[in-house]
C-alpha cells in the first residue's frame, strides 16, 4: 500500500520561525513521525511540498495508479482552488484533507473548502498530529474498502 | 484522564435499520469499539446519547471539573445550536467534533457549524474510526497540553 | 394501517385562547375530527403533541416499523429543524407535512422548510381541514404505493 | 358553487410521454377524476390549461363573479409571476396552489412561490390526488366561509 | 407627434371591482382622460391594454417608425421581464414608465424595474394623474429634443 | 395652498459648471419656472436647498402646520438617509420626491430610496421639468385630497 | 401584579466558574436582587431556568392567565428560536428581552433576535442590573397600561 | 459625577404633534423627568438634541473629559452613521444606546446598529422610561466601575 | 433527421433597424444560411420565432416526436423563464442553446440563464454563424448517439 | 493565419482514465482532430496544456503579435482567475472560450467565468467537437474581421 | 498650483487623547508637516476639518475654480456617503483619498469607499505620512497632466 | 536597509503595446525611477516580476531575514490568492500594496483585497508613481518603526 503526502502553499515555513507562534515542529519533522508511522502500519510513504498550485494538481493527477491514497494539506489552496478539487475527483484516489490548525476558528474566507466534498474526509486542528491521525484513517478506510467495499455512513 | 463520548440526535437510530445506507454498525458497537481503545490509552471513558438540544447542552456544561475532554458529535445540532457553542465555550472542556460522514460533501445547510469554532479540531467522514481518531487526536493534545502547554500552530 | 399524527411547539395552546384570533378549534377537537376520519378509512391513528424538538425527533424515529405513515406539523420547528429533516429522512417512514395557517403569507423567515423536502407532500392554510387532507392524501399515497409502487410525478 | 380548475405550463404534456417518470395519468384523467368528485360534492367545475402566462392572468381576472373559488396549478409560473400574484389578489376570489410534486425537493429555483402567500393554502405532492384534496379543501372553506365567515387560523 | 400608451396585465380589472380600495376609476376613463389631455398638447394617441407579455413586446418593437414615444405602465411586468427590458431599447422610441400607486411603498419584489433604466424617466403614485403627468413629460421631453438635442442631466 | 421645494446636496453647482454635462438650467432658472408655474396653479411656494442633512431634516420637521405639501428633490441623501424617512413620516405633510435624471439607470447603490417608500409618489428623468410635473401632481392629490379623501389605487 | 423571570440555556453556570471572565454574581444571586426589588416595587415573582428550548416554550406558553409579564433572557435560543417567537406572540403576555453582555458587540450571527420583534422592549449590557432595569421598566409599562392603556411610541 | 443626554434626529418633534401615535410626552417633558431622577440619583446631567449628524459626532467627542457617561438615542442615525460609531470609540466615554420605541419589531434596515457594539448597553421600548432606565443603568455601571473595575459578562 | 430553430423575443427585429448597431442581417437572413447549412447536413429544418413565452413553452413541448433536435435562442427568456426550463426537460429533444452576443460580457442579471442547465451545450457571440456553428454542433451530437449512445464527457 | 489552442489545469488526463465516464478521447486526439481542421482552414495551429494557471497567463500575454486569435479551455481557471481575465485584455488577441461539458449543468461554483466577459464568444456542451466548433467561429470571425471590421450584434 | 487639504469627522480628536493608541501627532502638527512639504514643492495649501458630512460636501464644491487639486481624509464618511461621492464627480478637481490607518484590516463595514472611484487614487496605512504621499502623489500627477494629459494606467 | 520590490502576473506586458491605453512606461523604465530612488533614499532594492502565484508566494515566504520590506503588486492576485495573504503574514516583513490604476473605480471583483489586510498600507492610482510613494512611505515606517517601534494610528 502507497500512499502519497502533499503539502501546500507557505508549509516549507513551518518551524523554521516565529517557533512560539507556529510551534517548533518543521515539515522535516513531521516528515520523520509520518515515516515512522508508515512503517508502524506497513504502508509506504511519498512526501511532497509545493508553492505552485498547478504543481500539486499535476501531482494529485498523477497519482492514479501510482498511490492507493492521498494525505493532503492543500493550504490556502483549499478555499480558492476549483482545479484541486477536480483533479481529486479526476484522479479516482481516495484523499483524506488535513489541517494544522482548527480552521473553522479563523477568517470567513477560511470557511470555503473547495477540497473538502471530493475527499474521503477531514482532520483539522491537532498540529502535526494531524497528518498522523489522517493517515491512521486513511490506511483503515482503505483495509476496510479492500476487505468488503466501503460501506455507507451517516452524520 | 477522563473524557467524555457525546453523541446528538438521531444517532440512536446507527446500525438499527437500512444497514445497506448506513452501515451496520450501531452506537453500541461504536462504544465498545471506543472502550476498548480507551483502556489502550488507558484513560477512563462515559458516553451519552441525546436527541435534546437542552440536554446535550446541560452535558457539556456539567463537563467542566469532572472531564479532561469531549469527544462530540452534535450531528445535526452542529448546524443551528448557539446554545451549544456557548456550551462548549462556557465550559472549558477540550472538545473535538466527530462526524461519520463527510459533511462537507452534503447539502449547502450543513456547511456551517457553530460548535467548530470553539472545538481544539475535527474529525470527519471516517465512518466509526472517526471516534477512534478524534480519541485519538484528544488524548494526544491532552498529554501534550500538560507537558508543555498547548502551543501554537497553523494552516 | 397506522397512521402517527404528530404536533410541534405552541400547538397545545390552540383554541384554549384569544378564538377570535386563532379560532375555536382545540388541538383536542382536531384529534376528534381526525378519529373519526380515520375510522371511515379504516385506518388506525395515534397523536402526539411536544413542544420539546428533540422528542419529536425521538418520535419520529421510533416511528419506524410501528407506523405505515406521519402527519407532522412541526410549526416553528420546520424553519429552524435540521434534527428533525434527518430523522424524518432517516426513519424511512412516508411524511405529510401540515400547517394550519398559510404560511407562504407570513414572515420570510418562515419561507424555509427544512422538514418539506424530505416529506412527500405538504397541505397548508386549510385550518383543522389540513389535518384531514393530509390523513386522506397520505392514506391515498400508502394504498396507492402498496398497488403499485410509488411512480414518478410532476409539477 | 362554481370552481375554475386553472393549469399552467407544460401540464398539457401530462402522461402522454415518458410514463415510468411521470406516471401514466393524463390531464384529462385528472379532469375526469375532478369531475366525478365535483358532482360527488355537488359544485359544478370549469377546466382550463394554458402555457401562456397572460391567459392565465385572464382568465384569473375574469374569475371573479363566475366562479367561488379556484383551484390553480400555476406550475413554472409559480415561481416567476408577478402578475399572477397581481390577478389572484384583484380578482378577490380565494384561491388554493396546488402542486403534483413536491416542489420543495426540487431545485432551489423553485423555493420561492409568488401565487401562494395570495391564496388561503397550498396542496403538494400527491400527484393527480393534489386536485382532489385541493378540490375538497377549497369547498370546505367556501362552505365554512357562508356559514360563519373565513375565521383565524394559526400554525 | 404620434404617442402610444400602453398597459399591462390586470389593468384591464381597473375600477370594475372593489372600488374603495382600487378606486373608481376604470382604465377606459383613464383613456378618455388622455385623449382629452392629448388634444390639449396637440399630438395624436393610441392605447393598447394586454396581459400577455409577447404582446407588449411586439407592440414596443413595432412602435419604432410609428410612435414619436410611449407611456408604459408594465404593471407586473415591470419587475419581472428581461424581455421588455430589451424591446425597449432596441425599439430607439422614447418611453416613460408609469405606475398608478407607489410602488416603493409595496413589496420588495416591486423594488426591482428591469424597464426602468432603458426609459427616459418615471412617474409613480398618482393614480390616474400618473398618466397625464407622464404624457406631458414626454411630449415636453420630444418637443425639448426636437428643439435642442436631449442634453445631459444630473440627480 | 403652499408648498415647500426642498433641494439637496449638490444642487447649487447646477448649471454653472460642464454645462455640455449637467445641462445649463441653474436651480435659480428651476426655481423661476416652478415660481410661475405655481402662480398659474394660485399656490404659494417656498423654496430651499442644503447640502446638510440635518437641516434638510429640520425643515421637513417645521413643514407640518406651514406647507400643505412638499417636493422634494433629495439628491444623494434619497439612497442613505433613514433621518429623511423619518422626518417625512412624522411630519404627516404629503411629499413627492423628484429627480432631474432617471436613478434608475445609475450605479446600483442608487437602487434604494429610503425616502420613495414614505412619499406618494415619485417623477425622475425630466431634467427641470421633473420638478413642474411633480408640483402639478401633488397639487392635484392635495385638492384631490380635500374635495373626496385619499381613495386607494393600484399599480 | 405577577412576574415571571425566565432564564434561557447555560445560564445555571453563571459565576461558578472563571469568575474572572463571567464575574462572580451566580443566577441564585441574581435571583435574591430581583426578589429584593419586586418585594420594593410590590410584585410578586416566580424564577425559572431551562436548557431546553421546549421547556422555555411551555413556560411561555403556560405564562397567559398566571402572570402579568415576563422577564426573559432567552440567552442563545435568542437567535434560533422561532419556537419562542410563536410561543411569546401566542401568549399575549407582555415580555422584556434581557441580555447580561452587550449582544451587539459579540459575533454576527448574535444580531438577529428572534424574540425581540415580539417583546416590548429590550436591556442588554447591564450585567446583572440588566434583569432589574427591565423588571423597573415591565412593572413600569404594566403599571401605566392599566391605567391609560399602552400609548404609541416612537423612535 | 456629570452625565450628557443626546438625541438624534427628529426627535424634536416629539409629543407636539399626533398625540395618538406618538404619545404626548414631549422631549421637554422628558427632560424634566430625567432631572429629577439625576437629582434623586445626586448626579448632573446635560441634554442635548440636534438633527445633524456632525454636531452628535462634535457633541461626542467633546464628551470625553468633560462627562462621566452618556445617555445617548441616536435615533436614525443608530442605523446609518459610521461617524457616531468612531466618535464613540474615540471619546473612550461609556455611553448607552437607547430607544423609545422597539426598533427590533421594525423595517428591516433598522436591524443594523452602528452605535450599539461600540456602547456598553441598550435599552429600547419603554417610550420615556427607556431614558430613565437608561440613566439608572449607566450610573449604575460607573459606579461599579468606580469600586471595583468592570469586570465580564456573559449573554 | 429533422431540426426545429427557435427564436425568442425581439428577434424579428433583427437587422431592420439600426444596422450599425445590431448588424445587416436579419432573421429572414439567417434562416436562409441555416437551410443552406442543412441541406449540406442533409437535415430537414423548421424555423420559428415568437414574443410570447407560452408559444414557445409550446413549441418545445410539440417538439418531442417531431424532431430530432432544437437550435434555440430564448433570448431575453433564457434569463427569466422556468416555463422553458420546464419544457426543454419534459420534451427530452436535445437542446441546444444559441445566442447572437457574448452575453457573458453584458449585464449581470443576464449571467443566469435557466434554459441553459438542460440542454445539451452553448454556442454564444458568433453573431448570425452563431446558429450555424450551434446547428453544426447539434447534428454532430446526434449522429454519433445515434452511432454509438452519448458518452460522458467533462471540463 | 495563426491560431493557438491553449487547454488549462486537468485536461492532460482526458481519456486516460475512467473512460466510462469522461470518454476515450485524448487531449492527443482532440489537437489531431483540430489539426485535421486547421488544415481544411488553410490556417496553422499550435498546442499547449499546462496545469499552471501563471503559464497560461504568460502563454496568452506572449500570443500578441504571434497569433491572430486564441481557442481557449480554461477548465476550473474558468471560475477563479482574474490573472487569465486580465491577460486576454491586455493581449487584445481575440479569444474563444471552450469547454467539453456543459457547464452550466454542474456546480453552482462553475456558474460565474471570468474568462468569458473578455472573450469573443463561448462554445460548451459538445465534447471534443466543442474544439472544432469553436476553431470554426474563431476563423469565421477573424475572416469576417479582416473583411469588414468586426460589427456589432445582439442577443 | 493651490492644494485644498479636507480632513472628515473625528479627526479633531487626534493626538489629544490616548497617545499610547492614536500616537501623539494631532492635526495641527500634520497641518505644519504638510505646509513644510508644500513650500518644497513649490503650491500653496489650505487646510480644513468639518465633523459635518454637508460642510465637506459644499467645501469639495466650491473647490472647482479655487484649487487645482484635493487631499482628502473623508474618515467614517468614506463608508456612507454618495452625497460626498457626487460632490467630488460633479466638482471635477483631481482629489486623492487618504487614511491614516490601513482600512482594510479592520471592520467589514469599512471595506466599502464611496468616494475611491471617483478619486484619481488613495493612500492609507501610513500615519501622518499618509498625507504627505497623498500630497506628492497629487502634486505629480497634476504636472503630469499639465504636461502631456493625464494618460491611461492599469493594475 | 533592504527591499525587495515584487510584481504579480501581467505585468510584464507593461508598455510594450498599446501605449495609448496603458502608457509607455514598461516595467523597466519603473525598475529604473526605483533604483534611482532608491540610490537617493539610500537603501538597497531587489526587483522581480512573475506570472506564478506559487512563486510569489515563495519570493514572500524567503523574504523573511533577507529583506526589510517588501513593496508589492500582487496585481490579479491581489483578490483571488489566500496562499500571497498567508505567506505575507507568516514572512513578517511589513509589506505595502501597490497598485497603478485606482482599483476602485473598476470591476466588482476588484473591490476584495485578499493581501491588504496583511500589508503596512496601501498606494494606489498613480501610474508608475505609485511605485516611488509606496518606498518612499515603505522607507518612512522602516525607519520610524526602528526609532520609535511602530506606534498606533487610525482612520
Amino acid at each position: 500500500m502507497k500512499i502519497l503526502v502533499l503539502n501546500g502553499p507557505n508549509l516549507q515555513l513551518l518551524g523554521r520561525r516565529e517557533p512560539d507562534v507556529y510551534g517548533r515542529v518543521t515539515l522535516a519533522e513531521i516528515r520523520r513521525q509520518l515515516d515512522r508511522r508508515a512503517r508502524a502500519l506497513k504502508v509506504s510513504l511519498d512526501f511532497l511540498q509545493s508553492n505552485v498550485e498547478g504543481e500539486l494538481v499535476t501531482a494529485v493527477g498523477e497519482s492514479a495508479g501510482r498511490y492507493d491514497g492521498v494525505v493532503f494539506n492543500p493550504a490556502a489552496y483549499t478555499h480558492t482552488s476549483v482545479a484541486l478539487h477536480d483533479a481529486i475527483k479526476a484522479s479516482g484516489v481516495p484523499c483524506v484533507e488535513v489541517h494544522l490548525s482548527n480552521v473553522a476558528a479563523r477568517e470567513d474566507f477560511r470557511r470555503r473548502s473547495y477540497t473538502a466534498p471530493v475527499c474521503i474526509g477531514q482532520v483539522a486542528g491537532f498540529g502535526a498530529d494531524s497528518y498522523l491521525l489522517a493517515l491512521d484513517g486513511l490506511v483503515g478506510y482503505l483495509r476496510r474498502a479492500r476487505a468488503i467495499g466501503a460501506g455507507g455512513r451517516t452524520s
